[in-house]
């Protein structure tokens, strides 16, 4: 397996998580070396939930799995990158496409995009 | 100023660099509030360097500056994303174009593209 920089961030490193297709930035989320043992043998996106303190596979609740169609590391290997296909047509858990649906303009928050899914119908089943 | 989270970092939040033409991811970086309000005011990415402990305008050893040509932030406010010119054409100090130059393929890395530039010229000058 590929060694990765975890020390810079007490046993975690950040992965950028971008669409294959659209080169969209999805999200970014934490790996532990478990989480990065894990999508490696799975394939599929799994981080470390930082709030939960425990590994969390994308889309396992939602069924919004994120398939890793390749994987890249930085110069320093203290970062990933993964080009991923989105199952549901979403990454974030408000139901917009991307978590970057907030966009500064001139000082304010401007929002970008609507909302793919309902969070209320997708989480509280 | 747009507020975000930095208290889920001691202090910093990451900051994914995107070139805004190509869409390709070319850095990450982290930002603490001292960065984030000098980026947002000189429209030039500005980072928190933690090894050197100290803002680090991107570009002002090397030339290669970030021009902001869009910034928008995530649905947790803790993590930013810039869309940038990327002024030389190359992000990495290593002199490659973007700083995820290393795919995995079959668990080993494989360097990707060509340097831009060559570092020993641009560093030592």
């Amino acid at each position: 397996m590929v060694t990765l920089d975890f020390n810079k961030m007490n046993g975690l490193v950040p992965a950028i998580i971008q669409d294959y297709k659209t080169c969209e930035v999805l999200m970014l989320g934490f790996m532990s070396p478990e989480a990065w043992a894990e999508t490696l043998s799975s394939g599929k996106a799994t981080f470390y939930s930082r709030s939960r303190q425990k590994l969390w596979v994308k889309g396992k609740t939602s069924g919004h799995e994120q398939i890793v169609k390749e994987i890249r590391i930085d110069c320093d290997d203290d970062t990933i990158l993964l080009l991923v296909e989105q199952v549901g047509g979403a990454a974030c858990h408000t139901g917009y496409r991307s978590c970057f649906f907030k966009k500064i303009e001139d000082g304010k928050v401007k929002i970008i995009g609507k909302p793919v899914f309902d969070p209320r119908e997708v989480y509280n089943k």
